[in-house]
């Protein structure tokens, strides 16, 4: 298999930390993985975190493979200004953007097996010119990918896929919709069945309300919208059940009877998933031509350059990118 | 101290089993509580549940203690209406709110050391007129209990406190206003200290929105409404923290730094309380001039009479409301 594609991130926040740490505990073991990063602040960021992590500059991603086992290979994307920890600098947008750009083309060529993204900082390229709501929609243009794209959750013990994701509580309601609830779950069952290896998905549909509107009396878009989804979903051949009142489907005995839980907005996905387990929550992007991966937290800005950054959510989206291109290839 | 008095709920749901089962595990330890309950259809239930407890009616609280260690007290209550599991009557309405208001009474004198109230069907009482919204309102209309009442839900991995509670998603963000959140705050920064024995309880108050709203760009209500309610409280002495971003405020180590976590709606209180430990959870009533607890689930109605109902909030309920009862009088 060909190496994972590593964007750099927003190269104020703690995606270089990550990077280093990623390369020292997997090393050994792999996935190989290269860094769409700049070679010298890479050098420098090692120096200065104390990581003994031997960068090499390649001009070819499957140098990395032949190199992986003693340095880190990067293919040189070069920054405009020197990177200071925890402060975003918009000179900086456009190599952060040609990374993301440059590891999509090598996954779409073929040259790199996937791509995972570090964190960006949507305001600092927003100043720059940057036209994209975020990462997603980005690799949507750049892949020509058609239909939907679709947000999913993973860890080790639950996936979540949000219906509506980053609007305010309020604009998540008002966008629930049976043809989003539809949209979502058709591309949640390809996507488990030809990337997770899952025949015949099941898939939990959560309720919008307490205890799923108890029979309208909390609420009516059980019945209005949800109920009405599940229904074409089933009708498709979908293996759905629900809606399931929010607040027990989580308990770790209804784990056990899906393969997904489909959610009506952003908390009701990430409470359940980051409670159970904060650290190995990867960010898969299902809809795409190409696999993406990302690491389920932000730039944080805060503890840059301490060296305290956490790589878990990073090593475990390399890993997860490594499976489903796998899968994707067999 | 004097027992707990726990409350028969609806006789067509588990709690007959769960009262049976409950003093089958706590018999030898304690908490001593007896049962407001129909003796004839416990012995009933006893048999055709398999289940050796003996029932011994009594006419004075006190006399739990002395046989709590070989029988259930029972202070009779007739239903007027042999029980069906599963199928409510309301023709057993009467005796179902007879037990609470008679359990609410023993513990305003004294004679009871605080309510356990097993789970009633709302649809039912209401049908043959029952005129409060719930248990707790009937509560603070028995006790003459002024100021809110709220609802706390405790596990022994987290506290939470739903300021809005039974309405659907889209009521409850509009029923959230500064007031409610302060009002709910003081409540239970009060019953931690005097209930709990947290001297200087540490409150953190979540965001409504994603990412807590995201500084304006997921939502306002955090500056609207929360900000100036933290405000308040800080200005009143009371230790607050927030608005946390809801999804990342329920993890082990974000746990460890409040006490109590004050939820703006139903599910984001339950989800991580239920996701985390399911079966554990004890609904506390706080502002009540009595302690009153209960298990955190309904009557169950599609299990009863199965002998598979598990005890294990309902205990827990009954340990909490001994604990907080000793606290009261010491």
């Amino acid at each position: 298999m060909n190496p994972l594609a590593l964007t750099i991130g927003d190269p104020a926040g703690i995606g270089g930390e990550l990077t280093l740490k990623a390369w020292l505990a997997l090393r050994r073991t792999g996935p190989i993985f290269l860094a769409l990063d700049d070679p010298a602040r890479l050098e420098r960021l090692a120096d200065n975190l104390g990581l003994t992590v031997p960068i090499q500059q390649v001009a070819d991603p499957a140098e990395a493979a032949e190199i992986f086992g003693t340095a880190l290979a990067v293919l040189p994307v070069r920054l405009a200004a020197t990177p200071v920890p925890g402060k975003p600098n918009p000179a900086n947008a456009q190599a952060i953007v040609a990374s993301i750009a440059q590891a999509t083309k090598l996954a779409l060529i073929g040259a790199a097996a996937g791509v995972v993204t570090n964190p960006i900082n949507k305001a600092a390229l927003y100043q720059a010119g940057f036209a994209y709501p975020g990462h997603t929609e980005f690799l949507a243009a750049l892949t020509g990918a058609t239909g939907q794209q679709i947000m999913m959750l993973a860890s080790p013990m639950l996936r979540v896929v949000p219906v509506t994701v980053h609007a305010s509580l309020r604009d998540s309601i008002a966008m629930l919709t049976t043809d989003r609830i539809v949209a979502a779950s058709r591309t949640t069952a390809a996507a488990l069945g030809r990337d997770f290896g899952i025949a015949a998905p099941r898939l939990a549909i959560a309720g919008l309300n307490p205890h799923a509107g108890e029979q309208g009396a909390l609420g009516t878009e059980e019945t209005t919208l949800i109920q009405p989804a599940i229904d074409r979903l089933r009708a498709e051949g979908i293996e759905v059940s629900g809606p399931w009142p929010p607040d027990t489907m989580f308990t770790a005995a209804a784990r056990g009877r899906y393969d997904v839980a489909i959610c009506m907005y952003h908390d009701q996905a990430l409470i359940p998933l980051k409670t159970l387990d904060m650290d190995h929550g990867v960010n898969v992007t299902l809809g795409l031509p190409i696999v993406r991966t990302s690491p389920d937290h932000g730039t944080a800005f805060d503890i840059a350059g301490k060296r305290i950054a956490d790589p878990t959510s990073l090593v475990a989206a390399i890993e997860l990118a490594a499976k489903l291109a796998q899968r994707r290839s067999a």
